[in-house]
């Protein structure tokens, strides 16, 4: 097999619910030139390959917006692709590039993305346009939401685990908390279970507090093999090489209904952890993963996530959330960049920011508050819909 | 270099301008019944992955529609991913499942994708939804439409190049005759050059014959390994091995004005085929390529591909068409299908539809009215919006 991709350079802008200040474009340029400015790769276009990461033309008013980026950063007439796979679209994106790497279609590709979702919920369609998000056909004509849909699930696994509101509370506080210590945060908010547990309800058991962020923002990648980095990357060759060493991907039925029983938790996320595992040579995740960005879309995902991930075993999560585990200073930090509960989520930059969090760990480079020491290997997970499309990414650190 | 993948199996849905019989979700499942039944594998779930092919969340009012897609064949819990770029979708997803397969991450990708583009145009947004193709925020409000984008191309090369409306009225009546010899057609005709030039101005110089076609339908391929291919597809053993041998793309600005005054012909075009070419070790592809299927969604934009792709030298294509260098009986056959003209284009099936006829030729398969005899290698030329996107794949018979 070919040496594994690396991350020569990340970028990211500051995540809010209104950048007002610029459209998808200058967003995403923005979060280009930082990338740029962080590899210390000068002439973008010496980079060989573009990829477009965002989740729907409904946002942005506009279709074929890939190939707007790819000219307004200055990348024309080099060859570029858009990936999508709703919440799971960063992450699958990174995913292609690395299959595009790997096959020699290229030896360096930039991966960018971001979405206005912030911005868009100020107008009345924002939620009209998320819930076709659900099955049109067969879900929005009974009125099935997101986040009715979450709470079923987090509702069934309360039944059968015994979890409780205050165990998925912990992750809202935790999360926030993070985000106090990431400068690109959207909402860091120093907040008690108790806060969560009395603010408004939205779906029960979810209150507000339990709910991920609508953003604005984006992010951008630049991959490519170890020997580009080596030529084209002053910076790469003085930092510790970060690898992109597994992918995997799964997924599972569109509608929650077509699961039934088996609702409380997320069978495609097993699924891609399990492949993703066995490339990377990962037999036990809890002692082999050191940092983790998670898809925590609502508070109690987590709890399912780290199941799923096969950190503990399902029905433990609840307990080993709320006692800290994931904790900051626990066996296996998780979200330290705050996840989509304080970062924000801004859709197609959502995977590529996770992946960002876990590069700048490996490499040493966050917040002395948040950071991980000695972490080596970190992982990202990431879902569409109700975990219809999950994405597992593995980075490993190789000095 | 690893072998490269080869094509298994293909199936493709009657096009239509409204086929109200069916969803976008029946009608790809239509088509990858097909694919299926042709490679003669039984058990969806055989194969390791997916990739789904459609241009936008407008035309299905539904967003994440890869999921219901992959969820409606059955392919759960196997791994998916969509990709999209304007008209190139269909050819780009090829090329990414090309990238899949040749980086190890699966053995086997079925491609799927279709359009509900005819239908969509019954309701009064249709135009407005294709109209979002160019750039809203600076070519929308100037009044910019893509058949307007075309004519002004064209009729800089009439200007440069003395090309004249005879001649491209050659390629909208030569490839709807292809079309009657092709059972999936949307529009065979049996018309005349004068009715070409006499039918209604759309954006002059293009008259509505000049025009291709809005279409609902769906096709797939399904790509592999030879040997995946030789183990699991009955009959693949049966055929002449037709093998994925290149793939290239290339880019241009989103805007015609930012090309001026370079707007005669398609820059990423010949960026793409530069980079196919090289791949697949063509140097004279008028003598090395036996078969086509161009992107003619104006009939103009043939002439200006023939020249883009090297088939003949800048400011030749019309008179070379017009004499009929591109007949069915002439020195290299395009658009043997009908092309976008004739058959029809609903969009993320496009370019899939485009390396159906090219396999189905090297196969020797087709319609006996239109198969080119001993065809060994074909080229599909794909773009997004006025050229924007260019993708050029490339397949050979070898036996």
């Amino acid at each position: 097999m070919s040496p594994v991709p690396v991350v020569v350079g990340v970028g990211v802008t500051g995540f809010a619910a209104d950048r007002f200040d610029g459209t998808i474009r200058d967003l995403v340029t923005e979060a280009v030139l930082a990338c740029l400015a962080d590899a210390e790769v000068t002439d973008i276009r010496a980079i060989q390959h573009g990829l477009a990461s965002y989740e729907s033309d409904h946002f942005n008013r506009q279709m074929t917006l890939a190939a707007i980026l790819h000219d307004h950063i200055g990348m024309t007439p080099l060859p570029t692709v858009r990936v999508e796979g709703g919440g799971a679209t960063g992450a699958l994106a990174l995913r292609t590039a690395w299959a595009y790497l790997q096959s020699g279609l290229c030896e360096s590709i930039l991966v960018y993305g971001g979405e206005m979702n912030g911005r868009s919920v100020s107008s009345q369609t924002a939620n009209q346009l998320f819930a076709l998000s659900a099955d049109f056909d067969w879900e929005m004509m009974i009125g099935g939401t997101y986040t009715g849909f979450y709470a079923a699930m987090i509702r069934a696994h309360m039944r059968q685990y015994g979890t409780t509101e205050a165990q998925f509370a912990h992750v809202a506080v935790r999360n926030r908390g993070n985000a106090r210590f990431n400068p690109i945060a959207q909402k860091p908010m120093d907040i008690t279970i108790a806060d969560v547990l009395s603010s408004q309800p939205i779906a029960e058991p979810y209150k507000l507090l339990d709910c991920s962020l609508l953003s604005d923002g984006a992010a951008a990648v630049l991959l490519a093999t170890e020997d580009w980095a080596r030529t084209h990357s002053p910076k790469f060759n003085q930092r510790p090489p970060v690898h992109f060493v597994a992918t995997g991907c799964g997924t599972d039925t569109m509608r929650l209904g077509d699961r039934y029983p088996h609702i409380t938790n997320f069978r495609a996320k097993r699924a891609a952890a399990e492949r993703a595992y066995a490339m990377a040579g990962i037999t036990d995740p809890l002692d082999q993963i050191d940092v983790a960005e998670l898809y925590d879309s609502y508070s109690g995902v987590e709890i399912q996530a780290v199941e799923d991930l096969g950190f503990v075993a399902y029905g433990e999560g609840g307990s080993r959330v709320a006692e800290g585990m994931f904790d900051l200073d626990g066996a296996l930090p998780v979200n330290t960049s705050g996840g989509l509960l304080g970062r924000g989520a801004p859709v197609g930059a959502t995977g590529i920011v996770q992946a960002i969090e876990i590069a700048q760990q490996l490499w040493g480079e966050v917040d002395s508050r948040r950071q991980v020491r000695g972490a080596r290997r970190g992982l990202t997970d990431t879902h569409a819909g109700i975990g219809t499309i999950a994405v597992v990414n593995i980075f490993e650190r190789r000095d």
